[in-house]
């Protein structure tokens, strides 16, 4: 396993005892045979990803059409149309830190959030001639996004470049009769099928992450090896206590009910896994949160937040689990070099040594603390490791939504509110 | 006053009734009178920034020494020395959304997390010849930016730059003998004062902001007239009801303590204030997590959260307390133009018209499940009003620390990490 999962600062003083989780595990059976099961018989397709090798050239040949003469790559989608190749993008793309693209390949820009200004900033200041578009979306009429893509069609075609729209263009979306895929149609874009019966938040491992990780010069097809490698003992029928997934969805069970936990912090430390949080956060908030029930989800992000939020998190209620994503840092990064004597401790260490340091001595607190706390330790972040920690999540949130009694793949709620949006549109003065 | 605040949503079915606030509002006399005196005997320095101009020459002074000859400015700070910076630069650089400086300006990075591989990537990918540094530690020897700042001058260093290192940097720090003043002094780099007795995360209105407020091209004094504008009905002895920040403290004490809300929601719409809920995050955290209480402050963004948490909010249990900040959207942005009949609601609006129909419809859909929510409208978002925006906040999280008996400017929690930090950095392997 390409990560370690240590769950020993959840039991103590004011905290749980090990018997609270043993119950709630046996409960998680259920759940495990049911995946099993419905990766037998295909009725959950994301489980017949992490093997499947067959669409990547697909996904290849949309990258390579996306990368011909481009300065500048922009992902629209929103949700779970972009979280996920976030954080694909964030995890390994080590110059992305300072906005920087890799040498040769073109900037990157998920506009995932539909914001006038944005727009205009996109449209008037980028070189539109060798910038391209990858629209995704599930439905095919995600109103943000098709918005957004006849936006830019629109000033494409007042720039005078209506005929070259094709090449400015790649779609993923369902098959069948959908607006963004007649769009497609209308201007010979090239499609890509969103896979049938897969949600936007578990679609990371889909053309979804995959079309953005070839461009990014990832290796998608060690994401899927990632993934495989986490849901191998699920689909091998191993016990509950030795798959990570299911213990990590009783901790949360357990958390939630005998310590009245109600809310997950997930702190990753350093950078490259920020984007991952947000991930994580949609595909909770969206899988449990609902029926009146659901934890809430945190993002957090270490160092930075022991500056902002750890406060809180050490002295407020324990109403709280913890869950911190420790990387291998020491040794990283630049040398400190310094002749005083207050700042003797940092003399001749590495950047990556004190974020190191700081990242124990996060979760040494939290524990001291008697603050529920798990780590998920990943010694070298790769797209393997990666895939990994999605498949991780994934698994952990179905198993969860199972011991809660809600449906994990369902959001029932928020139609309301897209009716709404379109009413007062259509009341709006033109 | 710049903007309205709207508390109406948090009253009815499942939520408040009017007299509950009425209580409250009466016990925040008393915070509002010692906030009076505050001001008069100058004890909360805070208080005077608004009206303060004799500091701006020297921000201004310094921020010219940073921008010349210039292609990156990094901010180097962390928590509150950077995230009120970062809420300026978004609110009004309609370039940031894609990472694009104004023509002209340098490009802006914020480094406020302390990662190796950033650190790798800003020593190694930008030219160090044109790249400033400006250092923000309130201490002198925050041990996240010592680093950041100290790894900088071994790179210079070793590049060869070592004799232009003054030309590279301006530091904020507090007077008194402090790590970062002699090392500024070292290598005689400008300094200038961080006024002391302002906490970090009350420091947006002091050099901390008003620095990088220069080097954005901003109005420095706007940002500090939109602050006294807001101010001004306290230091005039107004009645609570007549204070929005009173208001907005009185509603999140009702809501945690009549309706059980454990969090607070601040989900602004559009870019633009993205950074600002983070800000928000940490002022409320820091200030009001304490002694075992604190509600949990949560940042969300619109739309691209209807995608994301909004199911949770609007299906999962009834927790939160929703503060959602709609900015006049409708009528900006490019304009959608479809001949597609599933479409023809957006055919001929604007992606503003779209973010303005959908803020005001997640406001109803959370007041129709009968979630407390209250809007802050801004009808332009600049200088002057995000000024009124840091100081409602800052005023609500004092007034809501007295309501609940919490010390608003200390963070007791945080040292034990600190400690435990040096220490396994000194037991580290070399």
């Amino acid at each position: 396993m390409s990560y370690t999962q240590n769950i020993d600062g959840c039991f103590g003083a004011e905290r749980l005892a090990r018997a609270d989780i043993d119950a709630v595990l046996a409960n998680t059976e259920p759940a495990l045979t049911r995946l099993r099961a419905q990766h037998g018989d295909h009725a959950l397709p994301l489980l017949r990803l992490p093997e499947a090798r067959d669409d990547l050239a697909a996904c290849e040949k949309l990258s390579a059409h996306l990368l011909k003469d481009t300065s500048n790559l922009i992902v629209l989608g929103t949700g779970g149309s972009s979280l996920g190749a976030q954080a694909l993008a964030q995890s390994v793309d080590k110059y992305r830190p300072i906005g920087l693209p890799r040498e040769g390949a073109p900037r990157f820009h998920f506009l995932d959030n539909l914001d006038p200004f944005a727009m205009d900033a996109a449209l008037g200041q980028l070189d539109l001639r060798t910038t391209r578009f990858l629209v995704i979306s599930k439905s095919g009429n995600t109103a943000e996004t098709m918005s957004q893509t006849l936006s830019v069609i629109a000033a494409l075609e007042a720039a005078g470049g209506g005929k070259y729209i094709k090449h400015h263009f790649g779609v993923i979306t369902e098959p069948g009769d959908r607006a963004l895929r007649r769009l497609a149609e209308q201007y010979d874009i090239p499609v890509l099928d969103h896979p049938p019966g897969v949600g936007g938040r578990y679609s990371v491992l889909s053309s979804v992450g995959m079309v953005p990780a070839y461009c990014l010069g990832l290796d998608a097809a060690a994401v899927r090896a990632g993934a495989a490698e986490v849901l191998a003992p699920v689909l091998a029928g191993a016990k509950p206590a030795d798959i990570p997934a299911a213990v990590g969805a009783a901790l949360t069970f357990a958390c939630e009910n005998k310590l009245g936990a109600r809310s997950q912090v997930v702190m990753p430390y350093g950078d490259r896994l920020e984007r991952f949080a947000m991930w994580h956060r949609q595909l909770w908030a969206e899988s449990l949160g609902k029926d009146g029930k659901g934890t809430t989800p945190i993002a957090a992000l270490g160092p930075v937040d022991q500056h902002s939020q750890l406060q809180l998190f050490l002295g407020g209620p324990r109403d709280k689990l913890y869950t911190v994503l420790t990387q291998g840092l020491a040794g990283r990064g630049p040398r400190i070099v310094s002749n005083d004597s207050e700042l003797a401790y940092l003399n001749g260490r590495t950047v990556g040594d004190l974020a190191d340091a700081e990242q124990r001595a996060t979760v040494d607190t939290l524990i001291a603390n008697m603050r529920p706390t798990r780590t998920l330790y990943v010694p070298a972040l790769d797209a393997r490791t990666l895939g990994g920690l999605f498949m991780h999540f994934m698994l952990e949130t179905i198993i969860a939504a199972h011991l809660s009694g809600v449906d994990p793949f369902d959001q029932p709620a928020v139609e309301q509110g897209k009716v709404l949006a379109k009413k007062y549109l259509q009341e709006m003065r033109r």
